[in-house]
């Protein structure tokens, strides 16, 4: 039986990392939830996080994938290690493959790092950065009006590129050599992040990185789906069908069926 | 106990693995084998490459090191899956690594790979791309040239440039946008090769590549070296110390020691 790779995320954002899985691994199935009743996830309490991944983790376990993706850095940040340790398959965050590709690629050891509230009051990425390569110098800063824009359906706005541009400014002198995305929600918003950095500031996509380590870890498990055959996606979410498949639709260029998902979930039997 | 990464290559070609690991990895420690007395691999029977494969990681395996990389992209495409099949730990190749990071570059969907006639010879680039994109176009073409001038030494002479512009001219009008270095020698010529495709084909280091998925590997088993330390690598060669270090500290730009071995080696147990 051909098993399926779990997508969760706060909302819209983890869809970045779902269109990346789509294109560089063409043959897996994807099955998608997005809790956009109660994003963004930014501001929310460490404990109601932790509880909202564990219920979502709850409700995808019984498709039987084989591997869980949480394509939320705030998630990741908070609930990451708990999940692992309460599934048997793996359990992909997207804060480490974006730490990885930004050692790559930094040439003066000067990271930047954008992201909610909580990813970076939780200091992840710099841990991830410099557990890694200690002598890595990191500037954080919390951009928490900028999942909104994406949510509403307004990150092709003239008012999205002012938001980005005055959410950037405190990064304006700074020696950093690359930024890295540090919320999946923020590759919707990559033209005008982009346009205020400027060339000499390379983005780094958590997203895309973690399309990329997710083929690496299925592969070293031997569990690559090689049907040869177009996998059928599924999409569910929590809050406004409608607006979410719009957003969907337009992201990932092609259609798709959304299902709505009542808040009467299964739990984690450990509870 | 820290453990290594043990990384080895028929000479100074995984070099280019050693390095990056050393930038993106600063805290592991490195034991470095390269068989520069029987090298190049290429133009050699399978089962020769095979057995001196067999022999290198049977000499490797007395140090105890956490993961086997095989930095030699005709020894991965020969010997990758018996080496998994007869060693505990790790074994990383550096073909997928490659493979996956022209599938994640490519815009058009044509990747081009150079390598040995071994390594092109056995399919191995065509067989992993296509196994995770069927899609794919690939276009292979051997350099039997290169290797040479690496192990001799001649990688900035204007004889490299003709040599690397010639070996070449099969590509001039291929629809590629991407060229995958499928030989770990080649990122010593990176300056020649990049003249001669131009601007519009991104060249992809299967060495690079490698390094930042012994990165994702050792993170998900929770073995990355969180020493703190700075350690010390080990290098060791089968031919002559002397062009090997020399070669060594140049690109590595750091001295080293390197201990040349006897031909009399511990052969793996299970012969």
């Amino acid at each position: 039986m051909q098993r399926a790779i779990a997508i969760l995320d706060s909302g819209v954002g983890g869809l970045t990392v779902a269109k990346e899985v789509m294109r560089q691994l063409p043959q897996e199935e994807i099955i998608y939830f997005g809790d956009n009743a109660r994003a963004p996830y930014g501001p929310r309490a460490a404990d109601e996080v932790m509880e909202f991944t564990e219920q979502i983790v709850g409700y995808l376990l019984q498709f039987q994938p084989k591997m869980i993706v949480i394509a939320c850095n705030t998630a990741t940040a908070i609930a990451l290690q708990r999940i692992r340790s309460q599934v048997d398959i793996p359990v992909v965050g997207v804060i480490h493959p974006g730490a990885r590709a930004a050692i790559k690629k930094t040439k003066n050891g000067c990271v930047g790092v954008i992201g909610t509230e909580n990813t970076i009051r939780s200091g992840a990425y710099q841990q991830a950065l410099q557990s890694i390569s200690p002598t890595i110098q990191v500037v954080s800063l919390a951009c928490p009006k900028l999942v909104p824009l994406v949510e509403n359906r307004m990150f092709r706005s003239e008012e999205a590129r002012q938001v980005v541009a005055e959410s950037l400014r405190p990064l304006a002198n700074s020696p950093i050599d690359c930024l890295i995305l540090g919320c999946t929600h923020y590759p919707f918003l990559a033209p005008a992040l982009s346009e205020v950095v400027g060339p000499r500031v390379s983005l780094i996509s958590s997203a895309d990185e973690t399309a990329r380590e997710i083929s690496a870890i299925l592969y070293h498990r031997g569990q690559l789906a090689q049907s040869g055959k177009l996998p059928v996606h599924r999409f569910f979410c929590s809050g406004n069908p409608g607006v979410f498949q719009a957003i969907a639709q337009e992201w990932l260029g092609e259609q798709i069926r959304v299902s709505p998902v009542m808040w009467q979930m299964t739990r984690l039997s450990a509870e």
